[in-house]
């Protein structure tokens, strides 16, 4: 069974701090939306699925505290909520996505009592938990099969069960190939500035018994010259419709190594992390990251006092480095531009 | 005037303890061989150039302590020492370099007095400092040469006045053009695991009122992405005759991304970093570091209890994505397996 990131417990939301990890398992009970946004920017939650459920959790939240009787102005609560979730993290679309759906049900209720609209945001909420459950088995099972025995696999940032409610999705990809009995050795990228691989991905793989040998991101193309590496696969927080992918920083330069050493690359993500308005990667927003988050990664300055910072959470890698991208329906491959509409149509 | 990193001292060695940058400048007075030895290890002296000076002081405090008048037994006592410091750090050739060329001053001095070994061991030692001063200002011509006003430059690890006995050589290159009046900015790579680009190349550099930012090292592609970034200048830790070169972790990472995206990518070193005697890059030996450098890097531990972990000290970059490589004698270009021969017979 995967590690629980997130769940609904009566009337409150329960998470990991994954700012703990990998030293302390710390779970955090939320019951306000300032506490949960926090949560949120501070990365305690992470992860482009997890994220989806924790804005649901948070419009939830909101539902159950509120006093009133007037379905209205809850409503404008709701919204107003939203417009704060959304401002947290502003390149995962899965939360704006989870956001969205949660407020187009309390709207179609809109006529109904303040407990009518509650019940049906709550049905809401588990039915996008239980949906992302089954994406997250569908990716891996559609991922596997890109995993043959033997390989050896470099991944980046954090794409398991702390990113998701399930087995994640690159990470998925990887736990499904291992359950079906094949030997993998696994590269994990420490992901600087916030080490999400070294402290979340290494936890996850070696909680599995999986392979793994953590290296610092500078590492990945060395370990490829040496030919140690057969496949890279990656996680998604938005992508284009023309398949350029914004991922965690570092996504790009690993996905420029392997092309230069001619390795396949995966990114693995439900479809939900697809933003149809989008023709191509540079139109998606980059957050940028506090210069803190740098110079004093873990307790320890590590840079001069005053020092300039460049900081992005993510970058975009280009669909052209992209070999095909593993969805919940089945693998997408070039040209996406013409797979990922097709998409849109049967879905 | 650059920062002293090293220098002797009446009877003994004095250096900075680059482990202690940014936050403080502390030196230290070194007077036996086993503290230079862990010292050198330990990196708190560091840098190809400045590792050759250490080694010749380690052999000069050989010569101070020698308290006996048998020239032979002194010679031994020499050779024990070059042998110890020689297993150091068994990738930067400089090192072994000047303990071979302090080593053939005792032999050729071994039918003088003891006194007089000890002073030719300090001429040697002199000269060689004096040499690699006059060294690094060449480097910093030639290299400024290459570097246009207004340049963007991205640099990896520290190859400053910290690495060197002035102002060092790729980022000697960048002083050198600064003083000229040109208008530069530099991307520092902070240069995991040890971070001597966060630590280091950005003290020096803000130092010398140089516009410099620090990425992750995993940002570096992203920003070539954003056509930021004119040209790559990185050091050598050892350059084999066909010019495949060996340098810090991430070097070759970083000269995957500038051929991507069709950015030059200098090596700036002095000659005595080319060891003749090797065909090509693979033959280098790379020196692997301690987990606990990566697990527990920034004061806290970030990875989990146990996890396998994967450090080189350095990679090796082939020939064919260096644009040039920058000596004191001038700037060499492909093919390297003439130029670099032809620079043997010319020197």
């Amino acid at each position: 069974m995967p590690v629980t990131t997130i769940e609904w417990i009566d009337d409150h939301i329960r998470l990991i701090d994954q700012t703990r990890l990998p030293t302390e398992l710390v779970y955090l009970d939320i019951d306000d939306l300032p506490r949960l946004a926090e949560a949120i920017q501070s990365l305690r939650v992470r992860g482009a699925p997890a994220l989806g459920i924790a804005a649901a959790f948070g419009l939830l939240l909101i539902a159950h505290r509120f006093r009133g009787e007037d379905a209205a102005e809850l409503l404008r609560h709701l919204r107003n909520a939203a417009d704060l979730l959304r401002r947290t993290r502003p390149t995962a679309v899965n939360l704006g996505w989870a956001l969205d759906q949660m407020l187009q049900v309390a709207e179609q209720h809109i006529q109904q009592p303040v407990a009518a609209i509650r019940r049906a945001l709550h049905d809401k909420a588990m039915t996008l938990f239980e949906s992302d459950r089954q994406v997250c088995r569908q990716i891996g099972e559609h991922g596997a099969g890109l995993i043959p025995d033997g390989a050896q696999i470099v991944t980046h940032c954090n794409t398991g069960a702390l990113a998701t409610v399930d087995w994640g999705t690159a990470l998925g990809a990887i736990f499904t190939a291992h359950a079906q009995g094949k030997k993998l050795h696994v590269w994990v990228d420490e992901t600087r500035p916030l080490l999400q691989g070294a402290r979340l991905t290494m936890w996850e793989l070696m909680h599995e018994g999986i392979d793994a040998t953590l290296i610092c991101d500078n590492t990945a193309a060395f370990v490829m010259q040496q030919r140690k590496i057969d496949l890279c696969i990656v996680g998604a927080d938005r992508i284009a419709t023309n398949g350029d992918t914004a991922n965690k920083i570092g996504t790009y330069h690993l996905a420029v190594a392997a092309k230069h050493h001619g390795i396949p690359f995966y990114v693995a993500a439900p479809i939900s992390t697809i933003d149809f308005t989008l023709d191509r990667g540079e139109q998606i927003p980059i957050e940028k990251r506090a210069a803190e988050e740098v110079t004093h990664g873990f307790g320890r300055q590590t840079a001069p006092e005053g020092a300039s910072v460049y900081s992005p959470a993510f970058d975009i890698t280009p669909n052209e480095l992209i070999t095909a991208i593993i969805t919940e329906v089945g693998v997408l491959y070039p040209p996406f531009r013409e797979a990922i509409p097709q998409l849109a149509k049967n879905t």
